[in-house]
């Protein structure tokens, strides 16, 4: 978002003195890379798409259309008969934003409920699905709370039941960031009653009340910093011909493809892919395998 | 997205005939929601962060802030001397999309590159990271050729490398959604070289080309249509105090909850939960029981 820091007058004269306006650009930017979404996506875009979108004037949309043309005069022709912008087939996207990845992520968006799904730029998209996930919501006050004492870098105390205690426990804890294993939220805190950093799924936090008290900080935990490294390559038991599946499937490169992982993820990343000490199946269910294992062993947690 | 329509003379004198012009409401709305959503989980608003967000004037975020607090009196007070908006202790959300799944999507989508994170309306957000996903991207030229069939119903000629066979192979398809496993992109299409609907990875199309030739229709794919029910619990294996915790995660109640899933989505869901056959592991790993296996176990495909 590129914006113009304009000194001008305040509006209140009653003030009388001057105040920074921030002038965004957002709006023409934006617009013309929904112009260049649109073309690599649908392929066509008139005027009406642009009004209707942003709620601007014809005139405008008239003038973004011909300013991206200026842009990129190779990437669409205007077919009079349809009043309509349609791409070239030599279309190049404009910005760096118009790419696959994006258009699949946006499709995950609308069909997981992030946020202003409206705010994505594609008009039709396809049907589309995935699995479901099961796990519960958070609470939306021990949210609150914990984001404020990660922000003020402020000491939570918490009621936690933990995996491995018959009740709940009280803690305080020290937030410094959040994580998400594909299924959970979690809060990562220094733990001062463990003297420990630790996970702490928010959906176990049965109550959180703030504190005054400061924050250990999170540059001493070792464990989120540190990034590791796995080696994953095609399950050996597969065929010759499944292998080379598997190769083109996660882009590996003479039988094998590098994750990196912070350490403090290690166990997610590790169970995400099936690839967990004690985690089998048969080939065409766990079709990685984890080939430098015995030094990714060393920074798994023992499990208490 | 709101939008009126208003009938009004076109600007072009030389084809002097009328058009629609749809007016957007998208922008007075969205502001409000953006007030919503920062006093929400900023705690505070001020006209800067409109005008900055936005683009627009002074004055007119003015008349935002006060057409918010018109709305919902008891959200927010004034504080004079930070010239600022601070949200009240009993903030209720007056929107129905500021909630936290949506913050937390929010905060997966800015982590995970999904489209336009500067369209977010969270101005501060908290460190975080989740397991990354080592798959392959998608080929753009590819999903193109696949979402125009899609979109307009015409046959696909894709060179297809499949499990199961040694070398690549031609084959004709009729694609009518795509699907997300977790990890890899599909497109869920009728196979007419093997008369049955089927994933194919993208990734593995080697090559596609779009033909004329209408596709068959996707109301006969009816693993596609049909829903099955998952009934999960904890894992018997696990101690009482796990279990309750595992209830507490997935908000199970008497021990158990409920996932849905199409048919064709079924092997993923129950892979990405480590609940399918052959699927297994210790219980601090496998946290999640199938009960209801056998019922289930009848809608996976055999494996071929």
């Amino acid at each position: 978002m590129r914006v113009i820091i304009a000194r001008m007058a305040s509006n209140n004269p009653q003030r009388g003195k001057t105040e920074l306006r921030v002038v965004s650009k957002w709006g023409h930017e934006r617009r013309l890379e929904f112009i260049d979404w649109r073309l690599c996506w649908e392929r066509r875009i008139n005027r009406g798409d642009l009004t209707s979108f942003f709620g601007i004037s014809i005139p405008q949309a008239s003038l973004d259309l011909a300013r991206y043309i200026e842009l990129a005069p190779d990437n669409a022709k205007y077919d009079r008969s349809g009043k309509v912008y349609v791409a070239s087939e030599t279309f190049q996207p404009l910005y760096p934003g118009t790419t696959p990845e994006r258009y699949l992520n946006e499709l995950l968006a609308r069909c997981a409920g992030v946020m202003q799904p409206e705010l994505g730029f594609s008009g039709w998209t396809p049907p589309m699905d995935m699995p479901a996930n099961p796990a519960r919501g958070v609470d939306s006050r021990t949210l609150l709370i914990l984001l404020a004492a990660i922000r003020h870098a402020r000491r939570v105390d918490v009621r936690y039941q933990s995996m491995s205690a018959a009740e709940p426990e009280v803690r305080q804890i020290s937030p410094h960031a959040l994580g998400y294993d594909g299924f959970r939220w979690h809060v990562r805190a220094y733990c001062h009653s463990r003297g420990s950093y630790r996970d702490f799924v928010i959906a176990r936090v049965l109550q959180a009340s703030s504190t005054q008290l400061d924050a250990l900080s999170a540059e001493a935990d070792a464990a989120w910093h540190r990034w590791v490294e796995l080696v994953i390559g095609p399950n050996p038991a597969l065929s010759a011909g499944a292998k080379r599946v598997i190769e083109l499937d996660y882009a590996m490169e003479a039988g094998q493809a590098t994750v990196t992982c912070r350490q403090a993820l290690l166990f997610y990343t590790l169970k995400r892919l099936g690839l967990l000490p004690g985690q089998e199946g048969p080939p065409n269910v766990q079709q990685l395998a984890l080939l430098n294992r015995e030094e990714v062993q060393a920074f798994l947690p023992r499990v208490t």
